[in-house]
């Protein structure tokens, strides 16, 4: 089938979405900001808000494959089920005299179910409804109320924990505990799903191993003509630049890397929260991001690497160099800095282009998709009243699996 | 026409709401927790959400008054212009250099544009875009997109302001600073407005002179019988408490008072964030309130109060002896405890009734509006997902100023 | 008697200091921020150590009155005492159920124990040890070991609360609650103690009623010449030096003011954690200050200010002309970033001069000293293990009111 | 030689003390709540005080280790170096351009050097005073002032980082960050170190690959009787309770172990803050602590453990059945909340003992000290006016490796 991310823009074919459930309902107002979160959410409006987002992409000829049903697919193959398995029930986690005795118990569910229950997670009552208690210190000292399991709402970005660059993808080590548990998922799919493990495509990292060189999908732009422009953020290190730029030039995958020094705060949390492309050489910018430091990293003799830095002034000719044009085209409305500050954290730079210069928008930012109408860009609209409340729009709850380049 | 309050459930007469405004739009990720706001709002759409919510008052026959009218109507009148004006334009806040100066421009607005200025706010750099800068180092310091004078965006609760109970008014000390600009405009409202100023009514407390012994109205339910239900939460003290009851039976308007102790954090700010009347004798409660501490307040002779405590467990028997009655009916959907706190953080108890027994409520809160359904009360719904995002239900943007008793 | 300070470093003769008592023994883990103070204190040590302080200046000819002893002294006046118990008994703190009560306690102290309740202030179980309950809501939901009164541990600071400013002082609106009841007393002992009651000086300020234009003693240098230099910072604002600019040139007292505009942050809560005067011409100045901004206050005609602002870099420049001097000498010891901030955080800045060139500061602060006695500054080490735990020096520990001109 | 822990207060033969160094002046306002500190020392003032303490244990007959000689001694053994070198120096940390160039440089130290910049780490700036800046953009982001390599000032709580329990040692993982890389200093030190590495012990866990089943050594009380306490808290976990016990039992070095379900959060960090032991059946306990749950392990058949759990009435009663005695005596102070909440605070509870009832204890406790002695401890006070503002105390910073049962 050949997957493959050529840019940001060409034609998108193939995605992962993944439809909000269980987990969602999990967030309180106590637990939401460890689990990332700024607010809770109306889970049933947002999975109909999600619903409309998939059938916009389905529309466009978009094949749209849902996480949770990949991850119960993969979990049906016995070699999948232990890898997450293993990963999952660690000694070091519920202690020796637990961890063999609720294995087991998740051990036994059916594949649909234990996707759900590895997504949503599982509280200690719950587990007692249905389960007897271990011997266990462990186990007793936690609340009825608290979870055995911790949910995973985050899995709505998939972006995030994996991210397609050119003709492989970088299964990633996520920079905070509340995301660790998503990549083995996406390792468990990648290497054990029917729809990808016969397919031949590499692997630039190695998941958790690599943690604390964390690297996250949001801050990476495959921007096209061999070039990929990554945001060093809150999230995303530059021993990770580092090291998937060796692996993309050594494959021959990719010839230039330019890395932004992003400042390093939540508001600012990945590089596509605050500049997407919109066109072959065309980006929405927020107002307030400013002019970045940038590194311009190419391939030197014998594995080595070569680095140009460039003052701030310099980001935008160092992204256009990388793509061999003259100038790119940067589109920032003009608004007053509050209202600038609303739409960024709205997620009004946060679009999914399904081809050249036609992007996924929330309606919500309607300065933005104004301004970008103007100078041309078609914007479709979808609802994210409710999903927006994760900070994330429609780049970040899509990965692209198949995309053409421009 | 006589105003008064005499219930909470009794027939809804006449209300006050603030359709949201330019002092929403000034929110934003950087401000909104000074602003005592958990989010931005879509402003276009909160304000389609509380047409809505007007509608459904008005076809119920409900005489619905905006803030914004009748504050602009209020500041045509002088003696309300220069109350308003003299406390907002005050030395000790824009400095001997700066303050008359500004004054003068602000004195110089139509009525619509000045109520739209206080309640929105104006920054530094609006102000210079019509006027010239003062000779003052208290203006000179500010930066451009500072605030010259603060958005008041939480003026969409009316509720809290001011306060109907029997046949007064208690215009409130707030808790917070975000909040206490807008006491004043109420003040004038009621002393200068058409509608208020020939009518005969009480007022129960001083305004902001009242500080630090502050109530807000979202912790005073007029259970009826000559009873108040009052929370001494975060933002109403015993000792305002004990201030009120004292004038209210003074007055003879009220004859007892009972007073809750409330746990005191934002998650509980008010009492009709967790508890509210829904008909003459039936209340909706947050599962995880629990039962608290209680007082009953009754007049002692010669001006004094008789104040008898009663241990947790006799919270519900005080409330039904202030109501004589043999006992309350509390209804609490059942529901585990991460989806109770879910809905009680958006607002699922905070509903407005507009007769015994029928309420309006945000129709996100699912569980609970079944809930209230099958014992009976009719739940009319409105839409809240942006106006919920400050945390405040149809009972805390209403304020009611004429309702029959039960 | 003549009270006058006339410089910061001319010949220091009389000063107010506070010997730490009970209230620092209040000092908890928990309430430590609150009462704006890092780390809890050993009393006896920090009573040793501020014994050891009050003999330095002794020795060399200072005067120093106790503010324990001034206000025992100022309570024994009945007026005194009626505006002191005024300020605090306060219906709308206590409720008017207790108030009275209450007061009437305190009135029947004799003055020394009422001087020690006031600042060490009481706990509800102390209270009940020896009075009987009141009926009272407000006194009934406190709980034991709460404080019924605040203690006022930051009276150590007597730099603060009152400043001396040429031939009158301002007593100050402090900036935030934990320091608001300190004021009161320093305009008791002003109007009322024998030793301040007759003479003649100034007043420049109106003690909490000016508030929220707080100016706090820390941020003002009377550098000579008729100069003053005020910091605006987290706690002295703008408006508050436009005030007492003001007053100042309608009597004479001084012929400019020069306001630098401070970090806003609680690392430089005053000018004097950061910079001070070692000597006529000559500042000792934190590294990490960097330059700032200032404004030079000059009279205009009529009772106006005119202002002068000066770009970061002048603000030396500014200073000097201020002095009517060619420059100022500024002396900051070279030492790594990492260690320039600890001896800032130790109040390495924060020295009182006693004569020109001869200043007190604490002894662990050995870089900064060291540079100082390098450049011809004698320095008189004091112990300030201890009482370095509230971030205060010799300067903030002391409030002169009367010292020489240089 | 044969080192052994066998009691809490038999007497104390061997010790290992850390004297404070670099790693102590790295701390400032700003990196201290990072480092977990709460207040900087005053470096040269700290080491005196620890002189001092090391001291009077050598006059008490105790042999004195100091860390810092070992570890320094140990780097001069090659595997040693290596061990230690392999884990500071890992790409994901400093990226695949720089480590191993970074790795040469420290390589090529000496091994006092060595030991003295992998504890008191080295900013960017100190290293381009040597070394030529490798081509990285790891590196190359990096602030001048900011640590290359972080500091480890929690060194000087060796109690923490191993534990000796009876006849041999737990080698830990740490709860936070700022310490896990003290662990594998004491790994080489243990393993490689001439004192150590043909002496014949158990080591009861696997350092930094345990985590996050983490433990801390200021949770462990080596009881006696065969029975060891340990507090399960904010930093040690029940599954490293359960690890450890199997451990114990497996080689007969201990017949019970006892778990207390502590409050989680850093006022109450590890046991020993709250509870030690001062003679062979007393306790000084913090007033404050409270009674907990716990539960008594004891072996099981075929390496199971058995588990018995009490209510919290019943904490000392499980204890001394541990001890085979009829009860233990706990000792505390009576004083009101807020004195013992600051005795607590300075480690009043954390003393040291060298003999069956004599303990070494910071001299500013007095109430503390006095109670214990009139309760016939014999108490030997030291001077912590510095190192008592890292929140740790005698036992904190003590690791005995040979201590006599009693």
């Amino acid at each position: 089938m050949g997957f493959h991310v050529d840019s940001e823009t060409g034609r998108l074919r193939r995605v992962v979405l993944h439809r909000p459930g269980l987990e969602l309902k999990r967030l309180t107002p106590s637990n939401k900001d460890d689990l990332l979160f700024d607010d809770v959410l109306w889970v049933r409006r947002a999975q109909a808000e999600h619903d409309a987002f998939a059938s916009v992409l389905r529309e466009r000829g978009v094949a749209v494959h849902l996480f949770g049903d990949l991850l119960a697919e993969t979990l049906s193959v016995p070699e999948a089920r232990t890898l997450v398995l293993d990963q999952v029930f660690d000694d070091r986690e519920f202690g020796p005299l637990a961890t063999d005795h609720l294995r087991s118990v998740f051990e036994a569910l059916p594949s649909e179910r234990l996707a759900e229950a590895l997504v949503g997670g599982m509280t200690k009552r719950e587990y007692l409804d249905e389960h007897p208690e271990p011997v266990s210190i462990r186990f007793h000292v936690m609340e009825l109320d608290e979870f055995l399991l911790n949910p995973l709402p985050n899995h709505l970005f998939t972006r995030d924990t994996s991210a397609w660059i050119y003709d492989g993808v970088s299964i990633n080590a996520m920079r905070w505990q509340a995301r660790r548990r998503e990549t083995v998922h996406f390792e468990a799919i990648y290497r054990h799903h029917p729809l990808f493990r016969r397919e031949d495509f590499h692997i630039w990292s190695q998941g958790h191993a690599d943690y604390p060189s964390t690297i996250e999908g949001g801050d990476v732009l495959v921007i096209g003509n061999g070039a990929v422009l990554i945001g060093m953020s809150e999230r995303t290190t530059p021993q990770a630049v580092e090291m998937i730029a060796r692996k993309l030039f050594a494959t021959g995958s990719a010839r230039t890397v330019v890395a932004l020094d992003m400042p390093k705060r939540r508001a600012t949390m990945h590089l596509d929260t605050v500049m997407t492309m919109v066109d072959r050489d065309t980006f929405t910018q927020y107002a307030g991001l400013g002019m970045l430091r940038s590194y311009t990293i190419t391939p030197g003799g014998a594995g080595r690497l070569d680095v140009a830095d460039h003052p701030p002034e310099h980001m935008h000719r160092a992204i256009a160099a990388a793509l061999d044009l003259p100038e790119i085209r940067v589109l920032t409305a003009t608004q007053d800095v509050h209202a600038a500050e609303r739409e960024q954290w709205d997620d009004g730079c946060n679009v999914l282009a399904v081809e050249p210069g036609v992007v996924v928008a929330y309606e919500r930012n309607t300065t933005t998709n104004t301004h970008l109408r103007k100078q041309g860009v078609e914007v479709i609209e979808i609802r994210g009243n409710e999903l927006g409340r994760g900070r994330g729009g429609p780049r970040c709850m899509s990965c692209p699996v198949e995309r053409d380049p421009v």
